[in-house]
């Protein structure tokens, strides 16, 4: 059975298509790709394990592929760079279309580079991730890490459509499930509490990848996401709730040197210290926080800081994240579950002591 | 006394500003940036001439600089990551406005960096060559090239204003007005039949770099471009005709070495290589061809090819040119002057003779 799901964005709509089996249904892919030429992006993980079933239903076109490393720390311009080697090395023009297959480095990296080449192709997104199934594939975030900052350089830049296939969720390792579970769990602290206490009572289902609950957990985180991005696609206002975790996140990831944390594993812990803030505001009482901490945990997350990180490293990394405006560290923060809030009236002071009770909590 | 012409692009609309000494007028300037970050990006050659004018009109900004090496060999990915690096070291937010001090090449890598900084911040452009003053002014093309191909990676994104100082064109050298004039001489062979008998007439005075005239050559320009350009944005069709004499340009830009030849010297050439094409499909007869080969050399422009290109070189570069459709090279011709096609249905031997007619010509 599968699920389609329109992504509303004007004359840059998409559909999001969530299913069993999807790779292997031709007429899914080839309806959206728009001339005979086509570039497969994929990593040294996803390569052995599906392109060859995309190669299998593409078999009439001038296809090539580029195999790029895997992990997060390979999302620069460097590596970036290969994409557009072999584009050019294969004489491939405007009319391509560039397929990501793999998890959120791969679509970010893909995306910027369909973004870019020859100022902008189409491209098609493959999520073989839950993490990328949930949060990636609506959006049009695309972007390349920079040393002193993660996704600085980047683009928004719409796919053509989005094929989540939970199949691919089978050879995902235990860490990179709950690593998506974090994103998911995120829609449910933003603006969907009902959906927040479905996730309390199916987390152990998902954990163990029942595929139905599974589907219906990336319906729903991604209905919640295309809802805020159809608002406010260039984050000029609602969409930085998107962000919650982030910001903290984001200083865990290059503190502890890209690759090391999974994504998911550091804004689940960037968002347990936005709940901590958030409590010491007087904006949510201690049993919120608990129940964020346990969910998390029931996620197979981690909910504490990096040991060597300390208060004043977090305070110097965030002030380089892009939520700065006019200087001021603008953070989201929680005033319930489901409720969300973007904020610049936060005090400064309760900031230090939400790092350092972090520092000194094991 | 001071041009303004609007360039019409919905809410990308934007003005270029066209005189003698705008650099000195604050209010110019200042009116368009939106915040107190400022980056400028300029080059060593520029740099010593008028950075200090540009500072000292923001002394009130958290103004800062970086300076990249001159020429169109550091037009590339590496360099543009130095622009990162200031940007991020100098911690600046999405409020930053960037600066484009100096020729095509800080233009087309300071709109680029612009367009992807935390994927996209607002920039302006002070062209100080005549060819960036008439041609990236116009447009919003941006790009840096890659070792396969000239201007593979870019993005389409407008400027707030553009400010062309003819005071700026005191200081170009011979070789580099000449370049700028074949941009000029080019709109009137597109579709400017008038402009191209005036420019005959007045061409030793623009050589001379009488102001007034100068100032008239850069607003008809302008003017010629920022029409087809608001036709067709994102190129999807007239603004291919642009591209007379890119593609056998850029063939040999690339084939010579980024920064050997300058850009409106090998499009000169390229615009000449199209006429002789044009003449041999039978669409012009010869009294064109000659005319066009006269202008140019009273501009100070090469009519030769490089001694050292072969026809097959050509070819093979001219296939990653991207006017490539279908894997046929899309060139734009001319049936007048004043009268350029796009054209797929040019005889593909008559290409071959013409490469080879150059190659065999002193």
């Amino acid at each position: 059975m599968m699920k389609t799901l329109q992504v509303v964005l004007g004359d840059r709509s998409y559909p999001i298509y969530i299913g069993k089996n999807l790779l292997s249904q031709t007429e899914l892919l080839t309806q959206h790709i728009k001339n005979k030429e086509v570039l497969i992006v994929t990593n040294t993980t996803i390569a052995p394990l599906y392109l060859q079933d995309i190669l299998t239903v593409l078999t009439d076109y001038q296809c090539e592929s580029v195999i790029l490393p895997d992990g997060e720390q390979y999302k620069n311009l460097e590596v970036l760079n290969q994409i557009f080697d072999q584009l050019l090395q294969s004489h491939f023009s405007r009319q391509v279309t560039l397929i990501a297959l793999g998890g959120g480095v791969i679509g970010d990296m893909t995306g910027f580079a369909a973004a870019c080449y020859q100022r902008g192709v189409p491209f098609i997104q493959i999520p073989t991730t839950l993490l990328s199934q949930v949060d990636s594939s609506v959006g049009g975030k695309t972007a390349v890490n920079h040393a002193l900052g993660k996704n600085m350089i980047g683009a928004f830049y719409q796919p053509q459509c989005v094929i989540a296939d939970t199949k691919t969720l089978d050879t995902l390792d235990d860490r990179q499930l709950s690593s998506g579970l974090a994103e998911v769990i995120k829609y449910g602290l933003i603006n969907d509490a009902e959906f927040f206490d479905w996730l309390e009572q199916n987390m152990l289902k998902l954990r163990a990848r029942d595929p139905d609950v599974l589907a219906e957990a990336i319906e729903r985180s991604c209905q919640d996401k295309a809802n805020i991005v159809a608002e406010d696609e260039l984050e000029h206002g609602v969409r930085a709730l998107l962000n919650l975790g982030h910001t903290f996140g984001h200083a865990i990831e290059t503190g502890m040197g890209y690759g090391n944390w999974l994504h998911g594993e550091a804004i689940a812990v960037g968002m347990l210290m936005a709940a901590e803030l958030s409590k010491r505001m007087g904006w949510i009482d201690d049993e919120i926080v608990k129940r964020i901490r346990k969910i998390l945990m029931s996620a197979g997350l981690p909910v504490a800081t990096p040991n060597d990180m300390s208060a004043d490293q977090f305070i110097s990394l965030m002030a380089v994240d892009k939520k700065v405006q006019d200087g001021h560290v603008r953070l989201i923060l929680l005033k319930g579950i489901g409720n969300a809030v973007i904020s610049d009236n936060y005090d400064a002071d309760k900031l230090v002591e939400t790092l350092e009770f972090f520092q000194h909590t094991p």
